[in-house]
């Protein structure tokens, strides 16, 4: 089967997946601005840079062909990666086009992501479906709900965005010595990320030494790096739309007692978390299995921040691996697993892999071990 | 006078006005949800990587001391750079700590920012208030309006940006040669733009050769850069907060003399726009003034895309030159001027400077002229 096949065969059972959803809940129409949403529904790749620039929006009905509406820069992208969509383009704006096209299709109930929709629009919209005598729906995480397990594609897909950022990382490391400072370090990192076929990096690369890494989201600084201090690289990139996200701790010449040990205990963490990890167990309870032996060892208040997130389509998404996430795993699920421990004036460790969920368990995506040497 | 009293003054006279602004509107206080307006009052610079992960919000009163929420990651950042704010970390999101505050500071009146929030969280908004009997009041715009003009430093920092974009294009301009794709020069150029200073683009680097010139926000492609065709590059960084916005049109080799036709004449309509640019004129006439000359020519179809648009701590942002932009241009106004020619098929010229109003007509920020040798 082509690859082109296989993407369209994909993209046509999400189509299928969201107009069940619709019909559960008795709407007649999906109004998706969300830029991942976007694209997991329609292959559309187009990102939005900030919500205020919008670059489309989709409307997918309960029966008929779905619509993606973009503006005329987008036009050619549009008409060759929405696959099964019509193309509309307007000239003033979203809501301009919906004014146009929302009669006559038969929507009593349209739906739209609350989440990712400005208060602005929203009355806009409202008054606009008053008087088609639409009743307007908001809704959280529809799409969301669908994109929280993975299809065998799209795990590819993420395995292929962990390998090559294992491979940044490595090529990198080797260059690492005292002195460059974090921002320089994070320019190779991003740089490298593009020119070895990355879209471009998943988030703000996190190059952290000494005490900056006691800051779980330091930007780097112009800091030289330096010999025997723990350093935090926390770094994800985008291929083909999905993403990466990768930590790593490592010192330059001899890691000292003290760093040993933190190392040890959150690589420890780290293990057990993931063991934790299988179809069935809630986020809640892998969280809490890594964060205990934090605790036992008298770092609880120095890991600040939950377990772990999904990763996908969006760098942060379901589930979460954190104390308020009381839902199931299951197979299909991709999450990180990434303990730390923050000592203000002296810095952090932080270790970070990607694990899909599985019907046998789980598979750590990552295949570099060099912490394991600790 | 020191750059910090300077920084410390300006912060101050901002916060007078937008009180002014508060006080003229019979409002209690402004809930600031957007990045670029966050920043601009209160100094804090962290943007959001995406609004559903945002860094935080002020809550500006009409009397009294400004207030800056936001998450432990940003703690040490928001103390140091947000001066004369308090800073209040929160736990579990906005909502949750406005919860806490919002009763017992004699706010009765509380407006928000309608264009940066998000429908799901107004909602959340809405219930919080009225049980606190606070009436809630969506405003759009209101910091936007006092960002228009820029003050002298304002101006000096976006002149930066611009100076700087000047060397980072002049010196990828001289390792231009056939055979390098789009992509390539593309990563090149966000890479210097980091390593000579600049916090990252402004936007993504446009770099289109031959036939997708023709497209205005061409995405880079594997395509290589071919003698003697028609190459857009349009770029911007953001140096210290504030952005620059150019584009050049070259060519690798002869120029032929289609190229050179058209190629002048959107030199013509841009320098005939800067011409029009002075206090009074409306940004629909110096849209109409440049545009003029393309059509005359023949070309009005051709030029699908407003004449410029405003440049400060937004890449785009007011005012507009535009048939749409009906009000006056006043000093301290920057705005870029970007015509451009399109033809499907062959490719596209585009020329972009940025202009600042002042008192005594204009200011072209921009010192290259290579592109008049042409």
């Amino acid at each position: 089967m082509s690859n082109f096949t296989e993407k369209r065969i994909e993209l046509m059972d999400r189509l299928t997946r969201i107009k069940k959803t619709l019909r559960n809940r008795k709407l007649d129409a999906l109004l998706v601005t969300h830029p991942q949403n976007r694209r997991y529904l329609s292959g559309f790749k187009a990102g939005d840079m900030i919500i205020n620039e919008s670059s489309g929006a989709l409307l997918i009905p309960r029966r008929g062909r779905p619509l993606l509406m973009t503006d005329f820069r987008y036009q050619l992208e549009a008409e060759t990666e929405a696959l099964g969509f019509d193309v509309l383009i307007y000239q003033r704006g979203l809501l301009d086009i919906l004014k146009k096209i929302l009669a006559g299709r038969g929507i009593k109930r349209l739906a739209f992501e609350s989440h990712y929709f400005l208060h602005q629009s929203a009355g806009k919209l409202e008054s606009l479906t008053r008087k088609l005598e639409i009743e307007l729906t908001p809704t959280i995480g529809l799409v969301e709900k669908l994109r929280l397990c993975k299809s065998p594609l799209e795990i590819e897909k993420i395995r292929t965005a962990v390998l090559l950022n294992e491979q940044v990382f490595q090529q990198v490391f080797g260059e690492l010595k005292p002195g460059v400072t974090e921002r320089q370090v994070a320019i190779r990192i991003e740089t490298l990320m593009r020119e070895m076929g990355a879209e471009g990096p998943s988030f703000e690369t996190i190059v952290a030494g000494g005490p900056n890494g006691a800051k779980p989201h330091a930007v780097p600084s112009k800091r030289p790096l330096q010999k025997g201090e723990p350093i935090v690289i926390d770094m994800g990139l985008i291929i083909d739309g999905y993403c990466s996200d990768m930590t790593r701790s490592v010192v330059l010449g001899e890691m000292d007692a003290k760093t040993k040990e933190i190392f040890r205990l959150v690589r420890k963490a780290q293990q057990a978390g993931i063991a934790a990890i299988h179809e069935g167990v809630t986020g809640a309870e892998v969280d809490r299995t890594a964060r205990e032996i934090i605790s036992e060892a008298g770092y609880g208040k120095n890991f600040g921040h939950g377990l772990g997130h999904g990763v996908g389509l969006a760098v942060h998404e379901g589930p979460g691996l954190s104390r308020r996430y009381k839902r199931k795993l299951k197979a299909g699920m991709v999450v990180t697993v990434e303990p730390g421990i923050y000592l203000p004036d002296w810095g952090g460790v932080r270790l970070e892999n990607m694990v899909a969920v599985t019907e046998l368990g789980s598979e750590v995506l990552n295949t570099d071990t060099s912490f394991l040497d600790v």
